[in-house]
């Protein structure tokens, strides 16, 4: 029975998040991605038309997760810290759902083709600027003190953004725990 | 007038650096590196054996910078939150003074031989090591509350290594200024 070109297509793109995760996406070719796949490098091009293309869709669909996640949050009627705490939580689950997805993503996107680097940019801003949001809302609401909003922003993204190089499924820390913790620490400081 | 060896193969190192931290260390070749410093590919071996040596050398470099300057600080008659924040400014200034040797620091160690593999692994739970006791004598000591010291430790070295991600020399920011800040909100919170 013929697989379906649905779940192949899918594996294609798996294949080519840890192959781009773990070599990088010069070093890995096409015929690395076929050859994970046990297929002919030949085949694998019914499915995509070009490496730049697995590159596109990897960090589009990551992107996409990211977007999804914390949507419905920023319009939750929640005082603004919680929306904040909610989309932190949301942002490590995408995270900690698909390590080599978020490796890709945060490493390998400068290697897009100019326009769609561009393209992708502005995305990553546009999230950025989602998260900045929503802190802004908590210093406007009186919640955080008056700190530099851009600067709290790239704190909390970098903190979460570093996580897929040390999280493992089976190590001690639920996303959950993690998200936790992170909010604890940045909202609270760690002084007594 | 020939260049002395010792310039050539500082010359080597910083190419090699730039190479790996814009392509990844797979996809740069040792003809790369030779074509950058416009000397054929087997010049190159007079400064080095091997691709692999290159990357070995580069994370080392890093990793010695990172150690000295950390190092006195440690030592330092200071009380422990102090010694904390001048680590803390020691480490941003190691990174912004190099973002390429951070970037293969941070992303190509990946790709080192086993054994150096192992050894470098061993260096940076040493360095981490010294920050978690750093952190640690600021909670022995009362200035801070008892959090999850390795967590913690984490969330100071993520939100640093992120930095050369996104800082510029020309940018508006001193490594002053971006450890001044960390620190703040990092020690005191986000709240008011």
């Amino acid at each position: 029975m013929a697989v379906p070109k649905i779940d192949r297509k899918d594996q294609v793109l798996r294949a080519a998040e840890r192959l781009f995760s773990q070599r990088g996406f010069h070093a890995a070719s096409v015929r690395d991605i076929a050859h994970a796949l046990q297929i002919k490098g030949g085949s694998l091009y019914a499915h995509i038309e070009s490496k730049d293309d697995l590159l596109w869709e990897i960090v589009s669909v990551a992107a996409d997760r990211f977007f999804a996640a914390i949507s419905p949050i920023v319009k939750a009627d929640l005082v603004p810290v919680e929306r904040l705490k909610r989309a932190i939580l949301a942002h490590v689950g995408v995270i900690t759902g698909n390590l080599e997805a978020a490796a890709v993503y945060s490493n390998e996107w400068r290697n897009l083709s100019d326009r769609r680097r561009t393209q992708f940019a502005a995305r990553r801003d546009e999230y950025e600027g989602i998260f900045r949001g929503l802190l802004g809302d908590c210093i406007r609401e009186g919640t955080f003190a008056a700190v530099d909003e851009k600067f709290a922003t790239l704190l909390i993204l970098s903190s979460m953004n570093w996580i897929y190089q040390w999280y493992r499924a089976d190590g001690p820390m639920t996303p959950e725990e993690i998200a936790r913790k992170l909010t604890e620490m940045i909202f609270n400081g760690l002084r007594r």
